[in-house]
């Protein structure tokens, strides 16, 4: 389905509806290169809404590591089993509930994924601290100004290392009869660090 | 209707129509600032969509002043009347037609605004040298990069002075349940230049 | 020295120095639509900087109108002094201190413009409610994402109406001597409302 | 040295000099992205800059592929040594001349990587179109109005299928003593295509 070795799959190859947003593909791109994944690594994906994460960093990691969708919303769950049908990877596990609750019972973490618009991106950082392994990778998705300056304050008293925030703001050219126009997307900050 | 002396009226202040796309009230503030407009000024704004250009040309340079507002987009035309109506503003001529053969006739110019999507913005900008007086501004918006390239070329080779381009790049807040994000809006180019 | 009615200074024709920054041109002339000035008006610039927007609003208010320029760093203030000097101006009163103490005494305004880096544009916010004439208009340019939150949370609880929030980021074109490239200046959030 | 999977490796990594722009690690990486590179592929880098392009190529591509990096700048292809001795990498080619000449003699390519702010973009482009295998991709990584323009009017002419065109903005935050705020970079336009 997809034979190339760098991440970056293109949005249109993923199974798509209108109920859950897609993180796009320049946007996951730079956070699987946030993560710094290789194989073998247990990865969460914490609001995986269509999936496109979990499968980029299920193909990272190979099948000797693992990755662990999570969403509360069953229309993300649905859309992560059609994406993991259609690009045939078999090392993804996805959980159906809150994250808060559900991470406690999982195995330690390389790397987490934190994107959604949920309301407790704050709690979830705190919690991911505890279940990231020394070393580990956090990365973490904001569009919310409020959940920025949140996960900026709780960052400052967590145990993390070379904290990152970088604004991305994409672009796309659209041909019109008349000539090329570029049409912008919304920014998303993009906050990574690693667990000391 | 509208009190104040600084441009940038809002938006919704003004007739709107789904046909004929307004300039937004910050991009249109920097236009009429690059015009460097005082009362008394002949306007030409070519390409008035909306007419929110002309409402507030007309507003700066007063009764003494005189906005000539051309496109040749029949709705524009018409929504442009209804914003006159609107604004009760008494100085501005309307001209439904290709702006390139309207402007022949016109008495020379303090400013020219230029706008929309045309593809003749290039030779617009051509007749317009001769059409501004000496000191005279012209004031380009532009969201082709075909236009902007074309535009840049002519602009080496007419008689314009202090050439400025701004890229002017606008999000607004939108307030969901879950917090405020910003939603970008599609980036605009200014070029504004002196004729020498 | 500027005899044009649309605000929009161009910024080199400010004295500068390196110590203080100038509010660009662009950025200043949106605070300034925000701000909906006219004749007559008082209006109070807090954290005046170079003094650009104080002269700019001095203009439109014309002499029955004044403005009271704050700022606590010495530098902004002789900066200040030197513009007023320069654009002839009299209706500008600048006051050396903590805008939070020198507000209190002022008599009440049509329109504050709160600028700088300051940590405590929160507290600033608040004392502007009680300052502000019913109907009077409040323009906060932020670039800290801390100050953002802080402003987003509190007038909230403040009374304040049709509260909008641009982002407003400025390219501006650079000629090199291989063609045309765009330099991005950081962006600005600039947060106006009008008191109720 | 660099022990990931996923490209992307921070700036601060490489060896670098003021008289070489680095590509930023962001860009870098959405760069590699549209490449899909593989294992065992041939790639060019054309005007190789600090090399970092090529160092992530490298990687990707193993030691079964070669990455082919070229400039003309002496400056440039010293840089990309010392990071190529850096990361220990083996399967670099360093070529110091006119990428125009240089590539004729070259065996066909996977991909292509062009960069730079060379004036002569346009022509290598259509140079690269030979040189690149069916089904393989160019990447451009433009800052140029001028040359934007030019590569998208020659890229109509050639036997390129799936054009993307991506404007990508990154802005870093810097914590100040009073808060953090957002730095913005200069926005690149990145063009990928995939060869008939």
């Amino acid at each position: 389905m997809w034979n190339y070795k760098t991440p970056g799959i293109p949005d249109e190859f993923f199974e798509r509806t209108e109920k859950v947003p897609i993180t796009k593909e320049e946007v996951r791109t730079i956070q699987l290169s946030k993560a710094r994944l290789t194989v073998g690594q247990i990865i969460y994906d914490i609001g995986c809404g269509s999936g496109s994460i979990s499968i980029e960093a299920a193909l990272q990691v190979e099948n000797t590591g693992k990755v662990i969708a999570i969403d509360y919303d069953s229309n993300a769950i649905e859309l992560t089993k059609k994406n993991i049908e259609k690009f045939g990877v078999s090392n993804i596990s996805v959980i159906f509930g809150n994250a808060k609750e559900k991470i406690l019972e999982l195995e330690k973490a390389d790397a987490i994924f934190i994107g959604g618009t949920g309301g407790d991106t704050k709690e979830i950082v705190e919690l991911s601290q505890n279940k990231l392994k020394s070393g580990g990778r956090i990365v973490i998705a904001i569009i919310l100004i409020e959940t920025l300056y949140s996960v900026l304050q709780i960052l400052d008293k967590l145990k993390f290392d070379s904290v990152d925030i970088t604004q991305v703001t994409i672009s796309k050219s659209k041909k019109t009869t008349k000539g090329t126009m570029m049409l912008a997307r919304n920014p998303v900050t993009i906050i990574s660090a690693t667990k000391v």
